[in-house]
């Protein structure tokens, strides 16, 4: 009996888009785990799933996918990978759902902190203990202090302390992790469009002379278990092709997504990469 | 001595875009006072101000501008339609409005806020009065109250309530004045890409379902005489395409320029147009 309570729980990867549910279940059966991915409809990549013991899942089957993680002898769950918030018509809850969908309530109508952090409480009266994807694939998290080749400049310190600022504000009102700076200036803000789609609107809005900076940080209500940010090499590319000059994000809570790939775009195109300490950014605050 | 005391204060209108330097202009006009228009290089319409006496300058020929308007007697002062807000190359200030631009200080570099309240200090130290627009032009203030025939369900006073918290943090951040929400999600926020780009984004962003809502407050920093929110007939045109259901904004001090196309353009659309009591959005502050 001893033998059997040390055997390492069975994981449970619920996956939207990307290659990181794919790299959670190889350093999940790295360390000796099982793995079963449960892929969401429309955001989970069938390349990436494809390897693993896998099924596929509309969202808003949600007995359907509590019933496949049970049936498979899911213990732990991770959520990874960026799925689009779906309006309650395309939900389409079945008979489960539309029980899990009750018993979320009125979270699910707020922003995506109360949303998440509410499924996370059902999942766990459902018995499942919810963990992070961080505590799964640590090597993925960045750390602090700057990354890259190029170090930031005094403007570029200045333009992240702007930043950091908004961003806050921005996280304490559930709106979004992100903005753009540029001499001081606000270019833009993220809510659900997503990092990628801003930095493309903060190029055609950039003005001359000196580029500015993407800062992403998590917000404070924030649950790390459901939606950390995620900077990849594609986030880099597109923040140079913005003209910007480097990347911000809070250490220990952001993932680099195929980080040896982020380093060497971030070097090509003279960026910088920044990890904010989370204390520094704490006692910062106003 | 005592009637030249009392002659009405000549008027001189820094104009940026739109039609509102003319309408300023006007209204200065029928209360008796003389008028001039100092047009923003760039930003000020040359149909708009051709019919008054007028000059147009570059924005960073600060001391020029401050020459003429000095030079045409002009005692009060109006700054008045949009200017997009030049980096600082653009600029290219001449020898005065360097000297001007290091009164203004480290406020250039800063929000909107603490650079108009800047330029308001500097043009007041100069001997100017600066006075807002909505003074001259008391008719084109929206009023408290529902102001077209389609009324807010509760839906929509739902999503304005997140709408007026989400505005308010942006506010005080001095990011920007406006939100799109939708059913309780933020699908845009409003930095300096403008209002009518932010609903072009939302429209994309759409969920299906109860259309959203834009929410536009004035920032609590905001001096009111510098940039008061403007809604127009294409604001309303553009929120109709990108799927909302009507726009809220704050009483007593947003311009609804074209007061009677804006309203013909929402109840042609079925959207309303709702103006929130300042002090119940002051009882709402947390």
């Amino acid at each position: 009996m001893k033998y059997q309570a040390e055997m390492p729980r069975k994981l449970g990867i619920i996956a939207g888009g990307g290659a990181l549910p794919g790299q959670v279940a190889a350093a999940a059966r790295a360390a000796g785990r099982a793995v079963f991915i449960l892929g969401l409809e429309g955001f989970a990549d069938p390349a990436v799933v494809a390897p693993w013991p896998h099924e596929i899942r509309r969202l808003g089957a949600a007995g359907r996918i509590i019933a496949a993680l049970r049936q498979h002898g899911c213990q732990d769950l991770v959520m990874i990978g960026p799925i689009r918030r779906p309006s309650l018509l395309d939900l389409r809850p079945d008979a489960e759902g539309a029980k899990l969908l009750a018993r979320v309530g009125r979270a699910a109508f707020a922003g995506d902190d109360g949303l998440l952090a509410a499924v996370i409480r059902v999942l766990t009266e459902e018995g499942f203990r919810v963990i992070g994807a961080h505590e799964i694939i640590r090597e993925v998290v960045a750390p602090a202090g700057v990354l890259t080749q190029t170090q930031p400049d005094a403007q570029a310190m200045s333009d992240i302390d702007r930043g950091v600022q908004v961003a806050r504000m921005l996280g304490a009102a559930d709106v979004g992790q992100g903005c753009v700076v540029q001499q001081g200036l606000v270019l833009a803000v993220e809510a659900i469009e997503g990092t990628d789609a801003m930095l493309l609107r903060a190029g055609a809005l950039r003005r001359d002379g000196i580029g500015g900076v993407l800062v992403k940080l998590v917000k404070p209500s924030q649950d790390k278990r459901a939606d950390l940010p995620t900077i990849g090499p594609d986030t880099v590319r597109n923040a140079a092709a913005a003209g910007l000059r480097g990347l911000a994000f809070e250490a220990n809570a952001t993932i680099l997504a195929e980080r040896e790939a982020c380093l060497a775009a971030a070097d090509a195109a003279g960026l910088f990469l920044l990890g904010l300490d989370p204390e520094t950014l704490k006692g910062d605050c106003q």
